[in-house]
C-alpha cells in the first residue's frame, strides 16, 4: 500500500497523493459492492485485474487520441494518474438493454439497441445516484453545455472502439459507465479528460457466443465465479499469458497481505500490456 | 353519466365515446389518488371543479394559438374531446422545485429554477411513471423527434402564458404535467395536440404571497381541504363568481348523485368561462 496521504476512500479504489504534483495514486482494492454498497464481500484477485484490465484499455485509448487521466502504472494494484476535478456526472453508454434500463422500462434484457443510447446519472451515494436528463445538468451546473458535449462525443467514440476491442476478444460490449474530471493547465485551460476506470466492475461484458456474462453482475446476481471471469476477460484481450493466473500466483496470501505486495512504485511492472 | 360506450376509464377520468366520429367524452371523477394509486379517496366536488377550470385553461389556450383536444364542454363533469391517439410522454415542466425533483436531487422546495425545466416521464402505471429522456423517446419511439420537439416548444409556450395568468391570480404556478395527442386528418397528416387536463390535479399552485398550497399535494401529504383549495383556484382565476360554490351547491348529493346530474350535452352549462 501507497505510504502517500489519502484522499479518499471510495467502494473499489483508495486514492493517495502522488509523488509529484498534480497526480494521484490510484489503489483498486479487491472490496466489491453492489446495490450502492448495500451487498458486500471481498473478491481477491478483483483489484489486480482491474488495474491491469484499466490500464490495458486506457492506453489503447490514448493511442485513437482519447485523453485520459492514466499516466502509469506503478504495480500490481495501483496507477499514477493526473490529478483531476471529477464532473459528477456518471455517462452509461448502452448497445443492448439490460441491468436497471430493463427494469425502468419492462423491456427485456439482450436486445440490441438501434444506436447506442447515452444516459447520465448523478454521481451521488447518498442519493443512489439517480439518473438525470442534459437539462438537470445545465440547470444544477454539474456541468456546463460544453462540457457535456465533449463527454458525450468521447463516451460515443469509447463505446465504439470497445465494442471493437472486446468484440475481437469474443465479447460484446452491453454498455459501460463513464466518469470525466476536469483537467486544469497552467493558464487555467480547462480540458476535459476520462477518470475512473474501465473494467468489469463498469462494463457489462456478455461472452459473443454464449451469451455468459463476464462482469460484476456475476456478484449482483449471486452468481460466483466472478474472478474467473475478470480474468478470462484479462486472458481474451492478451493482457494476462494464457498461462498465467492472477489467482494462483497470489495462493496463501491473504487480502490483507495482498495490500502490501509491492510496496515500491514501479513503472516496469508486470502490469505492462502485451500489444 | 353519459350512456355511450366506455373507452378506458382512468384515475381521475372517464372516456366514452363521443356523439360524433373522432370525438371522445371526458369525464371527470371526484376520486382522488396519488403515489400511482396506492392512495385514493373520493373527494366530492373535484370532478367538477377539474372540468371547469380545465375547459377555462383550454379554451384560453385556444385563444393564444395553441391547439388542444377542447372542443367544448357538455355538462359539469363531461367535456367533449377530439379523439387523439395519446403519445405515452409526460411532459413536466417546472419553474420552482417541488415534489419529485427535490427528492430525487436533494434539492430544497421552493428554489426558482433558472429557467424552467422540462422533463419527460413513460406514461405506465405499470412501471411507475418513470423518468426518462429525449433518448429514450427516440430509442424506444414513444415519439420521434419532431413531435419531441412540438411537445417541448408547447410546453414552453403553456408554462409561459400560464405562470403569467396564474400570477395574475396571485397563484404561482410551481410545475405541471402536460399530455400530448396525435390528431390525424383525412389526408393522414399527423398534428400533435395537448390533451387530457390541466387542473390543480395536474399543476403545483402556491398562493402566491402566503406560499399555501393549492393543489393535489394537499391530498398527497394528507393536508386536507383539497375541495376547498381547487374551489379558490376557480374563484380566483374568475371561473366560479366569489359567492357561488361548487361545494355548496351539492351539499345533500352523495357522489352517486353527482355522477347522475345533467345527462344531456350542453353546451351553454355553467361552466362557460367568464372572461
Amino acid at each position: 500500500m501507497s505510504r502517500n496521504n489519502l484522499i479518499y476512500e471510495g467502494k473499489a479504489k483508495i486514492l493517495y497523493e502522488g509523488t509529484e504534483p498534480g497526480t494521484i495514486i490510484q489503489y483498486f482494492k479487491d472490496d466489491t459492492t453492489a446495490g450502492n454498497g448495500e451487498k458486500k464481500a471481498v473478491i481477491s484477485g478483483k483489484g489486480v485485474l482491474n488495474n491491469r484490465i484499466s490500464e490495458f484499455i486506457y492506453r489503447k485509448l490514448e493511442d485513437i487520441g482519447i485523453h485520459t487521466h492514466f499516466i502509469k502504472s506503478l504495480n500490481m494494484r495501483e496507477q499514477l494518474v493526473r490529478a483531476v476535478e471529477i464532473i459528477p456526472v456518471e455517462v452509461v453508454i448502452r448497445n443492448v438493454t439490460a441491468g436497471s434500463l430493463s427494469k425502468r422500462f419492462g423491456v427485456e434484457e439482450g436486445m440490441l439497441l438501434p444506436v447506442p443510447l447515452v444516459e447520465y446519472y448523478l454521481k451521488s451515494d447518498e442519493l443512489n445516484d439517480p439518473m438525470i436528463t442534459e437539462e438537470h445538468i445545465k440547470t444544477f451546473d454539474w456541468a456546463i453545455e460544453e462540457e457535456l458535449e465533449e463527454m458525450r462525443r468521447v463516451a460515443i467514440r469509447v463505446n465504439d472502439f470497445l465494442a471493437g476491442l472486446f468484440l475481437g476478444a469474443k465479447i460484446k460490449l452491453i454498455d459501460m459507465k463513464l466518469e470525466f474530471g476536469r483537467l486544469y493547465d497552467e493558464e487555467g485551460n480547462i480540458y476535459i479528460v476520462l477518470a475512473d476506470e474501465i473494467s468489469p466492475d463498469s462494463c457489462r461484458l456478455w461472452d459473443s457466443e454464449t451469451g455468459e456474462k463476464l462482469d460484476k453482475d456475476r456478484f449482483r446476481r449471486d452468481m460466483g465465479g466472478l474472478e474467473e471471469a475478470y480474468q478470462e476477460v484479462a486472458k481474451r484481450l492478451g493482457i494476462l499469458n494464457s498461462n498465467e493466473n492472477v489467482l494462483n500466483d497470489r495462493k496463501g496470501e491473504n487480502s490483507e497481505t495482498n495490500k502490501e505486495i509491492k510496496k515500491k512504485p514501479n513503472t516496469k511492472s508486470g502490469s505492462k500490456p502485451k500489444k
